[in-house]
């Protein structure tokens, strides 16, 4: 265990924004104003790319109170970046890094960023350059390997279960049938968050479909079919990520019609393609009037004033960590591991190497899907539930006995 | 004036539900207990369908607690319906208020809403029946004449301004083109209210186009570009109901485009076909590579767990209003006075006649809207502010300076 250095550190933030992921800069700030062998703490604007163009913020000068309204805030405060950098972008990296003489990297992100940690900590094992490069995971997917959870997920599960919660209050005042299409990519964890609200037996969603399990238009429509049959209506929250039986995905043929306008320049394969697809096929084929559909898009990730607590004292707990494992560590990500549930849910945080993290991505366990791959099993509910830090509890009068 | 009648009270919710309905519906229901005037409280399930079909609840039966947790509920606790009932409808309406001895109509809704309980209370003075019949103001759309504003609107409007100020901050984050869709028919109010949570001069929305004034595309592109050449990015609110300047509705336009798939069933009038063909339209007239485009769909009427304080406590008054009212008067609709604003805002509740709510609608008011069509003004800000009950502050590093 090689001495902490005494030099400068970076921070940058990756990827899609979340609801806590600045929560986590705040805990790598907090926790590097106690060590002082952090003497500059930069804050790289636009991640990597910043890294490279050095546009650095000091973030040893933000006020106490500005960074709280920081960890509060939503999305990322110092700005993202879609970059991948290839080896002759991180060695742009690292030639910075010298110049500036940092020698802590702080990566906030999903796999990827993991991944570029892991590039950059190797090209300095290479050289003999003293790095210390640590990974703190962020991600409203929470599809990160090893860790029981992602910091980013728990708000957003929060925003699922308190949307389809109105949803399906919605359409209990004005029945029909609706469609939610839900973020997530490949994993079907945010789809599945959906079901967090339920409150009565006969509360939506009623139908959930997740990346993970392939489903017939056939299917689809048969089960929403059944369910209108029941209660006269139905709520569905369907992944974006949805894949049909021979492996393509829903969206991707969708993109396929083409539309032509006078101009020629309409694209189809817009954000509510999808859902509008899917709310044709079930007017068209179901001859139901009532058919409605809608996506949820960036709300999801980025809505104000919205966090689970629980949620973003992790994100924060989560920077700190990274930054006391830096003291004595080469390189790592941060994981979190479940100690108990329910009433007693309690997280430890860990290290684990970046190779862990970077190369692939987690996928909801079969134990959270039914059998018939149309909904969510109770089992992914005690999973879920203590990261929305609370839900509100609603009322419907309608069902009561009739006078 | 004439004596309240000893006799039996319907209560009904009509049209889109919003986040405050049901607190109105509650202030009906511990008013009414108040007056042993009301013998039974019916709550008509699905509005006038419940009340045609005597499809009614007992509202005197509901505990405290249950009541408290229908009040902080979004949508309609009692269910709600569509239908505009004629003078037939409203015969049958009218047969079961002689049946069930119901001499107390309160009816929560919109102008049509309005509409009914005129048609209704004419209907009971012509035959002198004796009738008293209320409505109580509901929309998120805030159209409703007389009223300074709508219960409903101070909540969607929250809604409109968190999901802006988060969406602007994600925008911040991986810059680009983003283009929001918006509820309210064709008022400006809900898509103006985009603008309140904007804290930084170069915050979003950087434009704003709302039903009242027509808009060419080739104004919309050239000031989406305009922005962009400054910005480097742009956040742009378009209210669903925006017109072009032959005066039909884009979302009109765009429903024009037939699509073909090998079924020949998909519509492309669905929710998301306006913002995905503006997306469309940007993308390929300004040649900007990252253009996103959301439609807010129901989760602006219906999100749990997110009341405006002041509209939940407003819309309460309303409903216990009405039930005061109902001692003393024959009919009338409940509407608001402002008495003061800003840290002064307070309004007082006054009776107006039917007539004067049933008719027409009202339009964001010229003096909220900028010379140039594509903002909103101060005074709309110095308006709406305090209805949204206090909005969360946001902070944003990536401006600071560069070290």
């Amino acid at each position: 265990m090689a001495q902490a250095p005494k030099a400068n550190a970076v921070v940058g933030q990756s990827g899609g924004p979340t609801g806590v992921i600045n929560a986590s800069l705040v805990g790598i700030i907090e926790e590097a104003n106690n060590h002082p062998e952090i003497k500059n703490l930069y804050g790289a604007v636009h991640a990597v790319a910043g890294m490279v163009k050095e546009e650095f913020v000091d973030l040893k000068k933000i006020s106490a109170d500005v960074l709280e309204a920081v960890a509060g805030s939503p999305s990322s405060a110092l700005g993202s970046s879609r970059d991948k950098p290839d080896a002759e972008y991180c060695a742009k990296i690292f030639e910075v890094f010298k110049k500036r003489d940092i020698r802590y990297f702080f990566y906030i992100g999903g796999n990827d960023s993991a991944n570029t940690a892991h590039i950059i900590n190797n090209m300095a094992a290479e050289t003999g350059y003293d790095l210390r490069a640590f990974h703190i995971p962020k991600t409203v997917d929470n599809d990160l390997l090893v860790t029981d959870h992602c910091p980013g997920f728990g708000t957003a599960a929060k925003f699922e279960a308190c949307a389809l919660m109105g949803d399906d209050l919605d359409n209990r005042a004005l029945p029909g049938i609706k469609i939610d299409v839900i973020m997530g990519r490949n994993a079907g964890f945010l789809t599945a968050a959906t079901v967090l609200g339920r409150q009565r037996d006969d509360d939506g969603p009623h139908l959930v479909y997740v990346p993970e399990r392939p489903v017939s238009m056939e299917k689809f429509l048969g089960d929403i079919d059944g369910v209108y049959k029941k209660l006269g209506r139905c709520v569905v929250a369907v992944s974006e990520g949805i894949c049909d039986t021979d492996g393509t995905t829903w969206a991707e043929k969708v993109a396929k019609f083409k539309e032509v306008d006078s101009h020629g320049n309409i694209q189809l394969s817009g954000t509510g393609a999808l859902a509008d697809y899917l709310a044709g096929q079930v007017r068209g084929s179901l001859k139901i009037k009532r058919v409605r559909a809608d996506t949820f898009g960036y709300l999801q990730r980025s809505f104000a004033g919205l966090q689970s607590a629980v949620d973003a004292e992790e994100a924060r707990a989560c920077g700190r960590e990274a930054v006391k494992l830096a003291m004595t560590e080469i390189s790592g990500s941060v994981a979190m591991k479940r100690l108990g549930n329910g009433a007693d849910y309690a997280v430890e945080l860990f290290r684990t190497d970046l190779s862990n993290v970077a190369e692939f991505t987690k996928s909801l366990p079969d134990e959270y899907i039914n059998a018939d791959g149309n909904n969510i099993t109770d089992a992914f509910v005690e999973y879920a539930m203590p990261l929305t830090g609370g839900l509100p509890k609603t009322e419907y009068l309608g069902n009561n006995p009739k006078v």
